[in-house]
């Protein structure tokens, strides 16, 4: 059965100082999604992009969340970095404590928490991390949502210990039959139709085609298109465009 | 006359990854203090840090303060960094909420905020930077004490704008005849028990002797003894004993 | 009297890790120039920029210079910090060996050395920074050229210890009447015939016209144009091919 | 047949800004080995202290080294992070190039490299990383001596290509049966007599005890001692005494 409304996310603040990354759309890349992810210093970001970002969420009614990666910016956090969950999870409470500081500066509340890059696939995979990082996150706020994916042990975890979970579908990343992401490094631009297609077909049918050319079943409650993709914003307008003409609203998360 | 009470802070948690400052006495000095001043990563302390010093404060009733500096950890947040109000004040915002993080993880509140080294010197003596912070502070949290000199822009601006404000005393410094703090470069440490004279006369008289022997009366709500000042723990436990036998009870600073 | 060769020089590398500053342009810029100021890693660069810019620079036969900065990623270098001599020039040392190593590795040596953004104009102010930074250099490499402005104590300095200068002259910068750079915020891009202009007639008549309309001798050894200026390399450009029209050469700077 | 002459080598300069490590004993440490394996700002160390470091060394005649690590200053360069050959090798040009500036800024050469901590055990067991790190460094200089573990991939290659290797045994680690060292957390300091006993053991029978009891050859050309391990100047202290009394002398070593 089709979805009624989807959440639509986009990482947005990954600048760092005067640096930009990708084409620099965050201003138009905004008013289009539902839920923003805002780095948060330790792979990108910086407080005044962080309070500017959080701002630009303000004004057209984003969804906040916090965006924490690893302590590495030379890296942009896509490094794995062999830390213990604990230390790995402190990172994450200062960063998640920094974003929503900005937060309360306007009266909004943190909607949820995505880690970033290697973090995230780390989370995916580790037990012992995804364990201390959803009972410190429900220490935390009981009502935090945590993005990850459907077959990720964070989802698991996270479902377990009842801490509210968004489950991702990646518009612009490709699939393998075991609906496990296939990193490519595609060397043109995703063409916008064909994404919105795959995101279309994703929220009617709830089926995505992988590598290997076959169907499967897609469990998800939010598009994600990350924005230093190449041509990011042509891709978010036309699945935006394209939802909205199937009669599919953009709307962040609600608690179920 | 003389105080029956008074709040003693100290720095905690200046260490930096497997990095120690001074005699790394935090444990023991600790629970001889009432407020403490923990380090928020810009100029010192890491998550880690922050945690267990929240963890150590929480165990001897401490008030926590979130203690942000510049962004420079090579220098200690010692050298003036010539940022806008805006940007220092991000800064600040960012460092507050990664602390107010780990205080929510334990059920805890945040006491104050005490800005850094020359970042304090530089709000003590910018009007613009002094009513940029007040105003956010006071946006974030009314109730948030901000420590400050008496006779800095810091404390008129607080005092205008109706932040509770909570003047220190430095026990570990010099007077001179302005009111204003001389840095001496000490070749020898201090004795403790002509600091804790200094601590017992501010307490009871009001005044202190200047470093060209006047003496001058001194408004303060709080004393503060730098835990990287050699011989801190000493100092810190004469203080508070000296205090003590003349029936002076040692706690946090209150609303009034 | 026209001069018959000038050096161009341009600030190269400047990205860190996945950040692009401005149009991202060096490869496009690289072979229009003589001298690449190439980041050193403490306001921009990372080692993997530095050894693509050296391969560039080697490439197209372009004169190789260290371009150390304050150690201040997030402000691009552009805020000055109160650090004393000996401290910044132990920086300088740092960050000019690192690039040379770069150089070393394929057979090439340093040409210059030319400090960056807040750092070169502290220099260009502080004489005792420019003595300990001349006399440091001059003890590492008496040939080692040092770019800076004709008005500075940083030239005094050079010339009077016998370091070799290169002196500066800002094609996309204004002047006043003193002979010092105006910083002006431009809200639209230079146009590159007029950058053309003031630069064939600085070099042809040895004079600039300043912010109030006249025209002042200008004393120069290098033309530089900054990378990060809008529409850079249409300045870049448009100059070498006015100065090639006049039978200007553009070559790098020769020990006199 | 016993040892004539060996080196001992300690990681000198460790500290960073106003933060010490271990006892902080470099001053003590310095003047009893012969090669210094300065930290080079990446997991440890500063441009200030490495200039006084290499000043140290001079002072005493030390064999002057680079210490290159992962760029991790709050995890001390131990968490091993998922970088590529090429941009770890990048790393470390960029440091043993600030380092060797400081050695030319007082006339001196490199004597050797010698990777920190999660590094030098990467380097140890990736060939790939070995192999490109070996080449880099001969291309640079080819009698710049490379420490590494007998064992290790990257005394292979350097073999294999050339580069002189001064394979290590380390004072206060215990080997297991294959000659590789088990990280022990000892929940005391080692007792320097003990220590003494097992380098002189090593240096004259040419055998160490393993954790298991039994004796196995060890090949080895330094002798090092960790200057962050606990009670590490008695180490040094007793082994250089012990060393000495059996008419080995200690000095750096010496290409064959």
């Amino acid at each position: 059965m089709s979805k009624a409304t989807i959440d639509l996310n986009s990482d947005m603040g990954e600048g760092f100082g005067s640096w930009k990354i990708g084409d620099d759309v965050d201003d138009a890349i905004m008013p289009l999604i539902s839920s923003a992810n805002i780095a948060t210093g330790f792979h990108a970001g910086d407080p005044n992009i962080m309070n500017r970002t959080v701002v630009m969420a303000r004004e057209h009614g984003i969804g906040i969340g916090a965006h924490p990666g690893f302590r590495d910016l030379v890296g942009f956090g896509r490094r794995d970095l062999n830390e213990n969950a604990e230390g790995l999870v402190n990172d994450i409470v200062y960063q998640v404590g920094a974003l929503r500081e900005f937060a309360r500066l306007y009266g909004l509340r943190l909607q949820h928490v995505k880690p970033h890059g290697a973090l995230y696939m780390r989370a995916a995979r580790d037990e012992t991390l995804s364990r201390r990082l959803v009972q410190t996150l429900r220490d935390l706020e009981p009502t935090l949502m945590l993005y990850c994916m459907e077959n990720s042990l964070t989802c698991k975890v996270a479902r377990e210990l009842g801490l509210p979970v968004v489950r991702e579908f990646y518009a612009d990343r490709d699939y393998d039959a075991s609906g496990s992401i296939v990193f490519t490094r595609y060397t043109q631009a995703l063409d916008p139709e064909q994404v919105a297609d795959k995101v279309l077909r994703a929220c009617t049918d709830g089926k995505v085609r992988t590598v290997d050319g076959r169907d499967i079943p897609i469990g998800f409650d939010s598009v994600c298109i990350h924005s230093d993709t190449p041509g990011a914003l042509a891709l978010v307008q036309a699945t935006r465009a394209r939802l909205e003409a199937h009669g599919i609203r953009i709307a962040p998360p609600r608690l179920s």
